[in-house]
């Protein structure tokens, strides 16, 4: 049973308390809490060593992740960060100068985003660090951004490359709360998620909230440059090194690594091309792709030169199989 | 460095953010999000395996404490709960049923409080289980209670026994909700804590808040049956058992030991007959005693048969020193 089944399982159950405007199943739960103008979004993500980020790896950049994560979660709401709260689990012995570092990462980022940090815990872990942070956001009601919005026709857009984020944007991603703003105030977003899980995945649950298919253009992926150079190295091929990395052919890399934190969304195609041009003028260092498009449907489909399959239900597996 | 010691060292770096009334160093961080009659609070709180419970507890009792914690600091700043997240870290291999009564011990509590749960995530631990919570509550700005109000002539209450919590109140305590409610409705309640650290600690906490000193009385300190029951069979001394556990006498262990999850709270001194004769028509099954007085200065107060007598900064050691 992995995380989804487990969490389908059990959440349907609980309580949802009131002003409860979207509850488990999308990117942050959405309150409202009386004001006309705002609802706000809530986000809890830990990060554990030894399974979001290894021992070893540079304080700053485990706070920048922890907070980063949930900042792209908000991001892919539409919405606004406004106060974030941590806790810390310490193992024995642990280093202050790390935990030192590990809130200068969080401190950085949360001051680029005006993002407050009024308190905060810590615990003993009884094993590695890990770190828990809860987030509360802002959203204007109409620009508040669900997974289950998509519309056959509209079409599909990805920041960013994706693939390959094990090699350190996991680490070191920016989340994408300007792109994401800026959309949500200018264009009608109609479905939108943050790449964590990787595209095939996070696409799927964008159609599987909207009740809609897909059906995406293998040529348009856009593959980072770390996922092509280490297709070349294993020659496109999967093949598992004595590193035990898997290494996976550059467009798998692309549809199926996770923790890119790139924003996927869908638009009314009409808008796409407007939407295409002004971007470039705003963020022309933030690459923009059209992948796609919303169809009827329940299915997920990538076109390629041998034509048009369906990929299975984690991108991975099926595909693999269709080779 | 202890946790207190980090946090202080930590924290006031950090950005407050838009909004912020109380920050860092009270039971919840204090949000003005622009309403005029609420104001929001927000808390994380983790418990985790081998650290806040054995592993093999009962699972619902585990999600009990997990819930019942981020409660009782609600209860303290005279707040109601809202809505509550939870990250579950799972350890591999994990037990689903056992997950399934985490959660029934969090919904149990939750309904009984009106306590949504829109939502939730999971991850590898890394290590055994460990549950992060993260709560939004409100409060009406005029009943928003802090540990910084406490004035020299205040009586000091505390409801429940304490000490010997961790023979099973800390698992199964009931947070004082409605009781702080209670309490914030009807009484100038000037400051209010959980008892968490214990007794000593946390008055403690109040007295450093608002700039005062206390002077408690010994034979008025409320020692529950268990922490007295031990104290029996320890012969009233300090000892270690073959078990590793250390049985103190019971006063002691009601000034020291920690998660007793009882309200410590000061009133103006006129107002304490009509409320402890009020309390005992609102809540005759939950003992609630006065148990001092505060004074000024700074320090902390003992007044036993042998006189009066500072106990140390955090109770225990010198306390003990003191025999």
């Amino acid at each position: 049973m992995n995380e989804l089944e487990l969490l389908e399982r059990l959440l349907p159950s609980l309580p949802l308390g009131r002003g409860v405007r979207v509850g488990a199943g999308d990117d942050c739960a959405v309150l409202d809490l009386g004001l006309t103008d705002r609802w706000f979004l809530f986000k809890t993500d830990a990060v554990v060593e030894g399974v979001h980020f290894e021992r070893g790896t540079e304080g700053r950049r485990v706070g920048h992740k922890a907070l980063g994560r949930v900042l792209s979660d908000i991001a892919a709401m539409g919405g606004r960060p406004l106060q974030a709260l941590v806790t810390l689990g310490l193992p024995e012995g642990f280093d202050v100068g790390y935990v030192e570092l590990i809130y200068a990462g969080m401190k950085g980022l949360a001051g680029k985003y005006g993002v407050g940090i009024p308190g905060g815990e810590t615990t003993a872990s009884g094993g590695g660090f890990f770190l828990s942070v809860a987030m509360i956001g802002e959203v204007h009601p109409a620009r508040c951004i669900l997974r289950s919005g998509a519309r056959p026709g509209d079409a599909i857009f990805v920041t960013g490359r994706l693939g390959g984020s094990i090699e350190g944007k996991h680490l070191d991603f920016e989340p994408r709360l300007r792109e994401a703003q800026w959309l949500v105030e200018r264009f009608g977003i109609r479905a939108m998620i943050d790449v964590s899980d990787g595209l095939a995945r996070d696409l799927r649950h964008i159609l599987k909230a909207s009740g809609v298919g897909a059906e995406i253009l293998a040529t348009a992926i856009p593959i980072s440059v770390g996922a092509r150079r280490k297709a070349r190295e294993a020659a496109g091929w999967l093949e598992t090194t004595t590193g035990g990395r898997e290494y996976k052919p550059g467009l798998m890399a692309a549809l199926t690594d996770g923790e890119d934190f790139e924003l996927l969304f869908c638009v009314d195609k009409s808008v796409a091309v407007q939407l295409l041009d002004s971007w470039k003028g705003e963020f022309p260092e933030v690459p923009l792709g059209c992948i796609g498009k919303i169809i009827e449907g329940s299915e997920l489909y990538l076109r390629d030169q041998r034509g048009v399959r369906p990929l299975g239900a984690d991108g991975y597996d099926h595909f693999t199989q269709s080779k």
